[in-house]
């Protein structure tokens, strides 16, 4: 990773102009479209992102956007779309040569194999409230925000996961992750060197052990997340860290507990993996 | 919607099976398909997601998976798929008659576009860290946790929004999605009674006024809501919420604060309507 950043940075990056056109929030044809975009690594692309384009009028005020920028640039942009409605989705076709259209490009093949007719509704994806899913994930989140660092171990038999490790290993986002995402149930313990002295689970945890799971780290990385955070003292010295990952890792092996090192991982992959685990989707 | 959802009810809806084919964490994948299936609401799909198929080994087991579907249910299942290796992918298409390749059908039109060949590396959406990326990500959501619910005012000038509005309105939610998925830093503060005896901002807002932005609700919708934490009490009646509600907007309009309705709006779309009206992107 960074011997490709080094080598981007050696040689000269070709810019051009990229729009994501959502008649939503922008977060799906980002994500695909950044996808995309990552195949091509000599390009510095310069990106725009216009949500809730869901009238044509709205569409018109993009596409001026967009061609303005193709002037300026003297490059037609790159323009992804994600619009249900036709009428809006060919005016944002007619600003750029190179539109791609990721939602219509699927709906003739789809309604060909399932034999139906598609509903050409506004996309509902991160739409109206499912008011059931909603409140789902609202008592997943809340879950997960009152039982992090150890909180509240005494409610840890509700949690649908219970991730261990040492401070500053990725356990927060993680849980925050996991509940806002896919609506789990999520608490977290961190391993203190109390816990450690001791290689085993707390005796508490007894209970839980079938869904608890752990997060270990490189000692290089957490000690530099550590001096973040708490620059002086042993707490992130590289001596420290090494000590207590070795511990947890032996607790690990001891508990036979699955167990995941994020130090090259997204919040998003550690927590995909977790799912796919303990089988939680 | 709830009219939609009792008319599928009362029509036999026709089932279909689905996969979804990630060499990643399949979040984009998934996405996507979903807001693709919105469009044909008379099917009840029957959903399985194949995450971190990154191998051409793993890309047979997961064909042998859709095949096995296929032949129970005597019908292709649909497969939405987003491999960057072609040897895999070509492995994913032979499991299905219905194969929608979400990446591979862009990359040619892309390469044409950019006139450039794609590096066929893996997917590197939600990949691998970019360190400076994630930390900035990590900072955000420690202080959106730092300054949940009216906590830690004093560094409140730090934040890049700040949402106020009454108990149970969405501030919590919504700060967490702004912090993990924008990066921004969010603080919330809850209104109370006592902020709404006399509807104006709290004089040790005045600084931070430019970056507030004010949530609302249905106080039908806010009483149920508040009836799941709490039944008894006036907290939850439906004249408290209706009080509560008329004096926090009367608020945002003596105070000329920008405002949304979250009630019938997913998490995701209330925080992409902040980061466009702040213009925080």
């Amino acid at each position: 990773m960074w011997q490709h950043v080094i080598a981007q940075q050696e040689t000269t990056l070709v810019n051009r102009t990229v729009f994501f056109v959502s008649d939503r929030t922008g977060i799906t044809v980002e994500a695909l479209g950044e996808s995309l975009l990552t195949q091509f690594p000599e390009f510095e692309f310069n990106r725009h992102t216009i949500p809730f384009v869901s009238t044509p009028t709205a569409a018109e005020i993009a596409a001026d956007r967009i061609r303005v920028a193709g002037r300026a640039d003297g490059l037609p942009p790159l323009v992804f779309s994600t619009l249900t409605d036709e009428a809006s989705q060919s005016i944002i076709a007619s600003s750029s040569e190179f539109v791609f259209d990721l939602f219509g490009t699927f709906i003739g093949p789809l309604e060909h194999a399932l034999g139906a007719a598609s509903s050409h509704t506004a996309g509902r994806m991160h739409g109206m409230r499912d008011h059931a899913a909603y409140e789902k994930r609202m008592r997943a989140l809340n879950f997960t925000l009152n039982h992090d660092d150890g909180l509240s171990p005494a409610t840890f038999h509700e949690a649908d996961v219970i991730l261990v490790g040492v401070s500053r290993c990725g356990k927060t986002p993680t849980c925050v992750y996991l509940g806002m995402h896919y609506s789990i149930m999520a608490a977290n313990y961190p391993l203190t060197e109390d816990d450690l002295d001791h290689p085993r689970l707390p005796e508490f945890f007894r209970a839980n052990r079938a869904k608890t799971y752990g997060l270990t780290i490189a000692p290089e990385q957490l000690s530099r997340i550590r001096r973040e955070r708490r620059a002086e003292g042993r707490y992130s010295t590289l001596a420290q860290c090494r000590a207590e990952v070795a511990s947890a890792e032996a607790m690990f092996h001891n508990e036979n507990l699955k167990f995941l090192d994020t130090s090259n991982v997204s919040i998003e992959e550690i927590s995909a993996t977790i799912v796919r685990d303990l089988g939680l989707h």
